[in-house]
């Protein structure tokens, strides 16, 4: 599976549940969220705005970009998690397996974050982003195209202080 | 990494957090262990039971074995898990980097089970396990030496059932 299809199939409604382990004082959270994956046309005005900001020209690079949306709670519906985040993906022209990101918050505020991926033989698609003290590495598979995992490790400069794990079934209309 | 420094390089005392999906219910179970892992020398007597029983010469076959020993409790403290279990790693002869498992419950009445390992080119460990009725896959990988991720999922006939996830931490000796 490429990039580009990778996420083309990300598209869609999910359940996600999600743990997140404290790997410092051995706490664990739960959640659970509704979330709402969908592809942003060439032409979106969001995508042309972000790549302007990142000096990419969408008009001639290859790229795909996705738009991620939550509705969830924290720890047994006490907390409300919400919110929304944009995510474009640019393959390296020379090697497509790998690439950068250029991700956003929605709110025209990104921190100084380097993202990249690398897209694995096993189909698992890693996402590493980096900003100052702070290194995140994601993997995401799919067992079957309704049903995926992920996990998440979050390093600090005193090392690696969360890991959380994801998983998401596709909503299937009927 | 191949096979045998992996292996190699789990043995020892380790602090494990889990928790486990129910993709079926949405239920979460979580769990905390202790976990021993000791590499067994070709000459143990388990080792070579377990290769007798499955037709496989030890002294003339290249192969791993560890033992696996847990103590922890499952949900809040409340309910004990204990137990043990030993793996025996077989790699092909003419591709190291995928070969068989002789699984064993340490008891000597083992159930029919089916089990193969695939070495990804990124460290990651897969590990594959089949039996009526029964399919379950858990990924292992480590971060660094001393802190390693484990997935694992479990499908039946009706399908993806279970789906863990372990964050593990070496407990070092000062």
């Amino acid at each position: 599976m490429d990039i580009i299809e990778f996420f083309k199939l990300s598209a869609g409604e999910w359940f996600s549940q999600r743990t997140v382990h404290n790997l410092v004082s051995g706490d664990l959270q739960a959640g659970k969220s509704e979330v709402n994956v969908e592809v942003l046309g060439k032409t979106d005005p969001i995508l042309i705005k972000l790549c302007e900001q990142n000096q990419v020209d969408s008009s001639v690079t290859e790229l795909i970009g996705i738009k991620i949306s939550w509705n969830g709670t924290i720890n047994k519906e006490k907390v409300k998690d919400t919110g929304s985040t944009i995510l474009i993906v640019i393959p390296n022209s020379d090697d497509p397996k790998q690439g950068k990101l250029l991700p956003d918050r929605g709110d025209g505020n990104s921190p100084k974050i380097s993202g990249r991926y690398i897209m694995g033989s096993d189909d698992v698609l890693t996402l590493i982003t980096e900003s100052e003290g702070l290194y995140a590495e994601e993997r995401f598979w799919y067992l079957i195209p309704n049903l995926r995992l992920r996990t998440s490790v979050i390093k600090k400069s005193n090392g690696f202080t969360l890991a959380s794990f994801c998983s998401e079934i596709r909503r299937v209309k009927s």
